[in-house]
């Protein structure tokens, strides 16, 4: 999808937050935001919003001099999400349809997003488990469940820290020997890379790749040439996450997109309100006609 | 005081916000957006925030060619507080303490402020007014009513149309024989000019003056001649509105600031929490140390 007017003062905003997290000199602060804004001013409206992500924040590294300044971030968050896993195994092990439980857990894990709210904290991801696994969620539910049944290879795009240890859970019931997981080949803003695969143990269920790109989303042409192979190549393609949506939502391959609806102008594009736990299939038009509700 | 770089994305989202509200082309709203954030990039942050809103809405009236874009809104929101008059007065008129009382009523009136939220209804401006007549509020309400028995002269400066309806009441309870009513000199976002003085009756009670500028707050080098001299000249100045706090909170007048505080720099400048009710004195710190509650 395109960027729309009202992403640019939220990337102002985001850029801000980001540099204040990235350095304590206020010069640095003023630098990165009087830049931005020059960017801002040329911005071509046509690209999907995870282009400017994706400068601001190599600007931003760049700038501070620090290859991954959410690295601590990222662990803190890891480490908070792996102290719910057990509480949440036990749900959706009693649970009358564990899949769906699995799914709605993993579609609440992606409130852990920096880009949005730059301060997620235990209780807001707890609130979010709560909503998601308790109020109705928008989507296809049952064309997903199909779509499971029948694919033999499943790639799986994630988004972010924290949120990729409810991905786990996800991945155990999709059966994880047809399982890909694919992380951001490097570090922008919260995203889970590699380091974060490997800290919530998804390499000893799963196959794990990066997808040669450090854009808070999936611009194809900027991925590696493996991951594009794989991605072409995989019977069914589930991405998580905002950025995902924004880059993948008009792809016509089989991509089912799971996010929470966190900003006005994604929410607006599905037609949902915010805060809406979203199950989206890529050119399949959303919000999904004759929604059903697990 | 200074604008803080937090004002950056949020003018940003104000000048869409307002190309919007004054316009439905949508190259309109991308052209106004674009040229603000050309000023941005070069903007002068040892100005207050109303010179860059200032800056905004000329530019804005020159592109739609409409000299009061608001005034639809305006009268709107003058209609409105209007209705809500008759039982204010007679809460003021059981009150134990009326001024105070009065006070209140009109500090909670300045949530009627289209820069900070651009929707606002009669449902959020009765739950101020009941919030800010039961919440103990921020201030030195004993000062202010010493100075207020001490002055000859008082110089009320308004902020918004709708909220002026409130300031009428309050007035009522200072004795408007010895208060000059100043208004904006020329429309900016829906601050309130003569127009909405003589709305809701000011003329009645008071002398009503306009301050010559069209600034959102009071650019003192920029009011006029008359203006400057009743400003210099008045025992007291009472000045509502974040607008007129960014622009006399440093000012070393006898200058009681009256507003809610609606965004978070101002919140962090007088360190107390979004929303709160404020009553502080320009130039004897704030927040005033030792708060007495009514």
């Amino acid at each position: 999808m395109k960027a729309s007017l009202d992403c640019i003062p939220c990337f102002i905003r985001q850029a801000l937050e980001a540099a204040r997290l990235a350095s304590t000199h206020s010069a640095v602060h003023e630098g990165i935001l009087r830049e931005v804004l020059r960017w801002a001013v040329e911005m071509d409206m046509d690209q999907p919003p995870p282009v400017m992500g994706q400068r601001i924040h190599r600007q931003l590294r760049k700038i501070v001099g620090i290859e991954d300044p959410y690295r601590d971030v990222k662990d803190r968050q890891n480490r908070m999400a792996l102290t719910l896993i057990p509480d949440l195994k036990t749900q959706i092990m009693a649970a009358a349809n564990p899949l769906v439980t699995a799914l709605r857990i993993a579609i609440a894990g992606n409130v852990i997003d920096m880009g949005v709210n730059g301060n997620v904290s235990e209780s807001l991801v707890r609130e979010s488990l709560n909503q998601a696994l308790t109020e109705p969620f928008e989507g296809d539910w049952k064309g997903f469940c199909s779509a499971v049944a029948e694919a033999q290879s499943i790639l799986y795009l994630t988004d972010n820290a924290g949120e990729i240890a409810f991905d786990r859970l996800l991945i155990e019931q999709l059966g994880p020997a047809r399982v890909t997981v694919a992380v951001r080949g490097a570090p922008v803003i919260n995203d889970a890379t590699m380091a974060d695969a490997l800290a919530v143990g998804l390499h000893e269920i799963v196959e794990i790749i990066d997808n040669g790109s450090d854009a808070p989303g999936t611009l194809l042409d900027e991925c590696s040439q493996e991951f594009r192979q794989r991605f072409i190549q995989a019977d069914l393609i589930l991405a998580k996450g905002q950025g995902n949506f924004e880059t993948l939502s008009e792809d016509e391959r089989n991509i089912f997109l799971l996010f929470k609806a966190k900003c006005p102008v994604i929410a607006s594009h599905v037609g949902l309100p915010v805060g809406t736990y979203v199950l989206a299939r890529s050119r399949a038009g959303f919000p999904q006609t004759g929604l059903s509700r697990p």
